[in-house]
């Protein structure tokens, strides 16, 4: 519905106080608006962007051959490339405007066309360019940057090795100093080495921004590894399409998804390139052989060399949100029109997403889009901090990877399971690949393990936790450290005394109605969120506190002994921040029907993370076992509550039929329902319908 | 290793006993017995299939076109008519051996090779020509039977309508008989009742076995509506490919896997076959239209009749086990290969499986497939009991039918988790269509929800519960029960006071080691496991008591809102049958050092469960919170315990490379790794190696 008369609450409040059936009267979701706060900061972006998705030009194809398939999204990359605003985040000189967020949100919107547009595209500007650009300077702009922008050279980002994956810093390939020629030779030492699932690299790449450890040595001097560095090589020669000499490689062949994208293989056998093809940003070699650098530290400048690349991270947790939306579009859409068995009516058949299994299937998940989609308008907001040069500091940017760490294994991981369910949720018909389900999942697969590991990004996420619980010691001396950790052990015991637990559950019983009311409270959300996070890290330190003044190899031992813990916490962590970003969303939303609506939506994602870690609040003792209880049946009411509001929280997320394009969310589905239904209602009303044969005895 | 002197004990304990330390010593694998008690009850059926699946011809090609894909699984189907022992459960004249378990276990068996033979082969054996075998009587099997088998005829079979999938009560089509010509017409009274995602009807099929109402009226009577019924009824000239006059459809074109099939759509319009074309060995119409039925109740006959289908259950619940063993043999063998990141030497990269992490992810997923594969094989031993007539009787038939409808959802669930889950394990690798895991797990992807819905199915196993618990109280007179519901209550109360729970948090205190000795007891794992599913089927029917007396309406609107309960009582009820199928299994194990490492495996699955389910044991009071903690850290420990036996876990699977066929899992990866470990060594010694800068500052 549309509420035309917005109503006033105090923002503060997020729908928390009044009489619950009141709320329920006001419950009502103004879509044009709730529409508008979710396309969040780039609204005119987006909307520009899906209108130009609407063209049908660049739409995916199911069952194109690969090689049809390739073809097709090159073709799309070059009319993006003149139509697209693709130099949105480049320098004014290259066309661009310097809109490092803008530029990330129009590529997001690609996903609804053809996910391998998205990451296609995401090659050549978001890593081949953007390598150049940040990594390089203007000698490098000059020389490179316009003929990328262009795709007058599409171009491979070569930094994963077939034997290194997430573990960059363990790259093979080497790029060597020859003060002879001035030439730097790019070698491949053997076969781990290769340069592997590269985009571009199959077929369509002329050159390559190749990762290789630099060495030189300065005159007279011994040769030094500097570690990695970026260096632009030719790999095609772009008449012929054939290697230049000395670049071979291989195609990746099909793969479980993105097939509009020309994976390869690349290996270098000594080739040469100008001394200035070095891109030279963090690292430089005069024509002597010496090496120069803006940042001392070899560890630090490795880091913020790859710091530049987070980008891809941010842009891939936005196209999650986004397939993730379109799966729940069109199943939510499906399972309001689809009609199977009858239930209290012999005649009528129940629509599925009134069973109360379905609605448990998909409404969570719902929940958890909207978080992750709120979450992602926060990375987004960081990301443009950052690179815009508005706010940025090292630690900025440390906390800019941190989040895009933690948020893009949880957004990523969540569209599979999103998907999933969505296709099992419309049955055969989601199997169907014109119904793009099945599709979009297949794309989005490798969502979870490329631009970092989820694993391994949710692990670093996890020490940077355990950083900032060594840090809030610092600057603590020795006698209040030793109390903080007594207070610490005193509180824990606390929590497992029987008679703590006794007094609880005794204080629970019989008021289950007033602790469901405190679990829907802000705070109450907030406080057993914040407490897991931060009891786990605590309790990961202590547990690794030998590892400081052992050897190596029992350190390492001991680290691996906690490592799921450590990945469970950075989890909770990545929840913690999406329920926070939720609740802050909740003050955008001025319409008081549709706050009050998306305050049971952030409810509802609240509670799914307490009950998913429910045992974890009991074995710890923050929830008695009466209230862990009163968190499902306050699930449960909430799905009640929210079932009516389902169409409008999916019609929100703004996709017409251009984009959604599957004939089940078409309103093809009722149509067939309501035909069945009129036939069978005109037969029974005819009188000369057969009699069933139970009648009939 | 392989054990060569057996060493006995007893066959009860199932390694309970004795000192851990001296059991570690006796823990090692005979990978050749193991494999043999994996084979099950047809050994050398399953190996000659796998030998005659070795062959190339069989093998699907990742990237062929859909045209490409369906001709050749056609051609495998027509060598399996030759080669491959497809007759085996057919009556002996038509070259069968009423082998029913055996069909189905050779079936499986093709999986390997490509699911979508596995699938056709099972439209065109398994649905079209049983069909005609289990719902025809001599009358069909003389008219039909033959051409089935050879493919002279490939056949559809066509039970679901695109309105109506699960429900198949409720399917639209109609057979009404003509006694004026003596013929029935088959008939498509809107769109909602088309048939739809039947195998063979897109192209290949000259004939379909269709469902459809029977209506017929007894001389000079009103027509009766004796429900669903099959037909047998031409739809394609054989020459020419076209459909017969009055039969059109579509093709469902592009699927998200299984692509291999040609599924379509089918409609008739009022299509007359002779009388003799119903399969009419549950109801038959004479000449003059009078119905009979050896089935006097209609309800009865339909599920005696959708009974016979029970096969095709079982066959998915076989092939979900096979690609589970696939992706986790791939993913352990690559896993025990790969190093990535060096760890606690600068020079030494770690394996994956030596990450705590990754043996968290992939090692309960392996025991959970030995546990779905025991399962399997039980069942399998169940439907050859019931279908050989052995111990063919309505009440084993209900049970084999529950069986089924347990097993198949928890095992293809579990597919799919498992295959997502090795995907991800191998990185980038594993998405390469090469390597095989996303064409397993996108083919697996509709095993989820055909031959039944899983959520349906598992409603169906929970109302089967509550009948089992209701007929428990049958026998009872009223004073009794109501002394069983006091007693229920007290206990219920007794688990929910604070004094029970102190007494039993005081016992564990300072004895973790002896609780997680308790845990690793078939005894108390069993416990847990049943009182739960017995706890929670009690409360359902307790809540379900009030609809008994109830309008429908409101009987159903209770019912809704425990249908999540029902559907989760099910898989309690499906994980504790796998459960003890695989305790079961042990007794089989004679070799003792197997038979350790086995029970280890056992004890994780059982564990696994009950860590799955841990808030509800502390909720309701089963588990202390001291013991809960036991539960994970004892998970810890076993798989410490199992990682140096994880290659032959999966070695004993059985699979060779040409089974397999994924290059990341035939030795490559550490060919890889040896050179470039062996070139960095070499490098070193040398002592030409660049100095790394950090080491020259």
């Amino acid at each position: 519905m549309t509420t035309t008369t917005p109503r006033t609450t105090p923002s503060s409040t997020n729908g928390e106080q009044g009489d619950p059936r009141l709320d329920a009267e006001l419950a009502g979701i103004d879509v044009a608006h709730l529409q508008h706060v979710l396309l969040g900061h780039y609204p005119e972006l987006r909307l520009a962007a899906r209108t130009l998705m609407s063209d049908e030009r660049f739409h995916q194809i199911p069952g194109q051959t690969l090689a049809e398939h390739r073809e097709r999204v090159l073709a799309q990359l070059r009319l993006l490339a003149v139509e697209g605003d693709v130099h949105r985040s480049f320098p004014v000189r290259f066309g661009g405007a310097e809109d490092h967020g803008g530029f990330l949100a129009r590529f997001e919107e690609l996903t609804h066309a053809d996910p391998s547009l998205q990451i296609k595209s995401g090659v050549q500007w978001g890593l081949f360019a953007s390598a150049i650009y940040h990594l390089g300077t203007e000698r490098n702009h000059d020389e490179f940057l316009a003929d990328a922008l262009s795709i007058a050279v599409p171009g491979a980002f070569a930094m994963t090795e077939t034997g290194h994956g997430s573990d960059v810093a363990a790259i093979g390939t080497t790029a060597t100093y020859d003060p002879a020629t001035q030439e730097i030779v790019v070698h491949t030492p053997f076969r781990a080495a290769w340069k592997d699932y590269l985009g571009n690299a199959a077929q369509h790449g002329t050159a390559a921004v190749v990762f290789a450890r630099l060495i030189t040595a300065p005159p007279g001097g011994q040769a030094v590894d500097h570690g990695v560095h970026a260096v632009y090589v030719p790999i095609r020669d772009p008449q012929t399409g054939e290697f230049l000499p000395g670049v071979g490689g291989e195609d990746d062949g099909l793969k479980g998804g993105l097939n509009g994208i020309d994976n390869g293989r690349l290996w270098f056998d000594h080739v040469r390139v100008p001394r200035t093809n070095l891109l030279n940003r963090y690292g430089d070699i005069a024509e002597d052989g010496t090496y120069s650098s803006p940042i001392a530290s070899p560890g630090r400048r490795f880091f913020t060399m790859l710091g530049t690349l987070v980008q891809g991270r941010v842009s891939l947790d936005g196209a999650a949100v986004t397939a993730s939306r379109l799966g729940l579009t069109i199943a939510i859409t499906y399972g309001n029109q689809r009609r199977q068995f009858a239930s209290a009516s012999p005649t009528e058949e129940v629509v599925l997403l009134d069973y109360a299994e379905h609605q448990r299937r998909l409404l969570p998940l719902l929940a958890e889009t909207y978080a992750a989609g709120f979450a992602h308008e926060d990375l987004l907001a960081a990301f443009d901090d950052v690179f815009s040069g508005r706010n940025d500091t090292p630690e900025t940017r440390e906390d800019l990877e941190t989040l895009a760490a933690a948020l893009k294994p949880a957004s990523t991981w969540h569209a599979l399971r999103t998907l999933q369910t969505c296709r099992e949720a419309c049955g055969g018909a989601g199997f169907l690949a014109e119904n793009r389900i099945t599709g979009l999942r297949a794309d989005m697969d490798v969502y979870a393990t490329f631009e970092g590991d989820n694993t391994v990004l949710l692990q670093l996420v996890g020490k940077r936790l355990l950083t900032d619980y060594g840090k809030s010691f610092k600057h603590l001396d020795a006698v209040k450290v030793a109390r903080l950790v007594a207070e610490r052990a005193a509180d824990a015991a606390r929590f497992r005394t029987p008679l703590h637990r006794a007094v609880q559950t005794i204080a629970d019983v019989g008021d289950a109605r007033r602790s469901a009311g405190q679990l829907r409270e802000t705070a109450t959300q907030r406080s057993l969120l914040v407490d897991r996070v931060e009891t786990m890290v605590a309790e990961i330190a202590q547990a690794l506190r030998p590892a400081q003044k052992a050897d190596p190899a029992t350190a390492a031992a001991l680290f691996n002994q906690h490592q799921h813990d450590l990945v469970e916490a950075a989890r909770a962590h990545s929840e913690l921040v999406q329920w926070e970003s939720f609740t802050a969303a909740l003050d955008r939303v001025t319409d008081p029907g549709t706050r009050q609506v998306l305050t049971w939506v952030r409810d509802l994602f609240g509670l799914t993370l307490v009950e998913r870690h429910l045992a974890w609040y009991l074995v710890n003792g923050r929830l008695s076992a009466g209230r862990a209880r009163t968190v499902t049946s306050y699930i449960d009411r909430l799905l009640t509550r929210l079932r009516p509001h389902a169409q409008d929280l999916v019609d929100a997320f703004g996709y017409g039929q251009e984009h959604l394009r599957a004939p089940i969310a078409s309103g093809a589905e009722a149509e067939r329902q309501d035909e069945a239904r009129a036939y069978l209602k005109a037969q029974r009303a005819s009188g000369d319908a057969p009699r069933p044969e139970k009648h009939v005895r």
